[in-house]
């Protein structure tokens, strides 16, 4: 399977995480309408890799010209629309679910930096920043301290997966997919530690509660 | 008359209405010197389009190619520092104004994304950034939540007005100059009438009083 | 000396003095940990760069292309990390290396503005954006109010250097060199002195002491 198409599955199964979680966010910490609700959903979804694209001149950026990243940023969003209450039962589902949005994006996204002639450092910082973008611009929008800036083990897993992908590309760019299935394998599994045993960085004074 | 000439001619009137609205707004909600007003006149203006014009490749953005876009949104905003207070008969015309700049922005908005090739669906989104992105950085920056977020019919008669004049360019091309009248006539009109008649979406937490 | 190389070290000397000071105010201002530091600390010192190099179409920004840019302000950042609080002693100084930073990315970002082909207006406004940019995000992340736009003597003295530089160029562009210089001291003395005599523009709501 070629890198690119790889690439281009796991980011739409990100941004289809992305956008149900941004969008449960957006209805649990403010009071929005349909209009805010699809907005946030899609701005978490699908901002990260606008900037990551802006600044490599991948111009316009992915999420414009490829359909099916604003359809499915879109109907993502709409599920939350329409169950508006997380069900307590599926809390924990919405934490996996950010978990993988993050860690396909910081893969994806640093793949694609290189691919489009980064350095090595700036790739795996623009595959963090594909990774946290969107749901930092979706917490300017809704008045909340962005949690990356707060809570450790947000960003950390983010830039180890992109440290391993791009790693494995500079050593032999014939094992990038297997660089990027490491990558997002490492990435998932701190986050996942880092949320089960509450492994936290101090909470900022703009966090009420913690984000689980 | 070309469109091109329609859309600039279209974009300046925007560029005014949003300059004066933005800069009053600021005056209102925060205290702010000379370079905060003149600084947020000029965002609410120019921002939407700035955005549009880095999605799209149209770079450097028109705000900095085309020199009247600079000296109109700053003569905007230069009213709002002179003036102060919005003097009470003139409330309403501020929200006629407001109307204008959403209506022109969210038309030709769409067509110049429409114009560097596309696809509908993203042109449509792109006219209603243009028409709402410039006000929501100023909201962002003052430390509101951005409006378009929490009323309802403030994005969707940009959203309205966009899909009007994309639909029209796809049925003929031939009739975008009529596309894009009907379009900013409907999506002024929708502002209008949900001012109007307060046709609005549940007000969020972060929002003190109505707009109006 | 080659203009370009004069650019490229005061902005080289501008990301260390912001990302210092950025990282510092992160601190100060909110309870951030490592990654917090880091990303605010960068943001402080590239931020307003990456914006200019967006909008003149310098893309990949000088940020991602420069290793020299990403260490530099890492390194800046990390320095407040282990220092925490800044002695009393340092206050000074710290605002005096804010100074700096000011006046050399105004004079920096107008010339970039120029070489890539902008109008005088439009390069001055470049200049002041690359000089407050980077400080305005970081505000918005962390929820302040942005400085400049309640503190008149933060933009006035980027805008005045800006402009020196740029009218220096436009009246004869063999004398770049020394408008820059004459641009940057300019900045600088106008900085110190409002800092000094505490000639401020009404401070805002939002602040809730002054910036010294």
């Amino acid at each position: 399977m070629h890198v690119a198409e790889v690439a281009r599955a796991l980011d739409l199964l990100g941004v289809f995480a992305f956008a149900v979680n941004g969008a449960f966010t957006a209805v649990e910490k403010t009071r929005v309408d349909i209009v805010g609700i699809l907005a946030l959903g899609i701005i978490t979804a699908l901002g990260g890799g606008i900037i990551r694209d802006l600044c490599i001149g991948s111009v316009p950026p992915a999420a414009f010209t490829d359909q099916y990243y604003l359809s499915i940023a879109a109907g993502g969003a709409l599920i939350a629309f329409f169950v508006r209450r997380v069900p307590r039962l599926l809390h924990g589902s919405i934490l996996v679910l950010d978990a993988v949005g993050l860690s396909v994006f910081a893969v994806s996204g640093a793949q694609k930096a290189l691919a489009f002639g980064l350095h090595p450092a700036p790739a795996i910082l623009l595959g963090a920043v594909t990774a946290v973008g969107g749901g930092t611009i979706r917490d300017v929008l809704i008045r909340e301290i962005p949690s990356v800036l707060t809570s450790g083990l947000y960003a950390i897993p983010a830039l180890v997966g992109a440290t391993i992908t791009v790693l494995t590309v500079a050593h032999d760019p014939r094992l990038a997919v297997w660089g990027a299935i490491a990558g997002a394998v490492a990435c998932f599994l701190i986050r996942m530690l880092g949320l089960r045993y509450n492994v936290d960085a101090p909470t900022g004074i703009g966090r009420r509660e913690p984000r689980g």
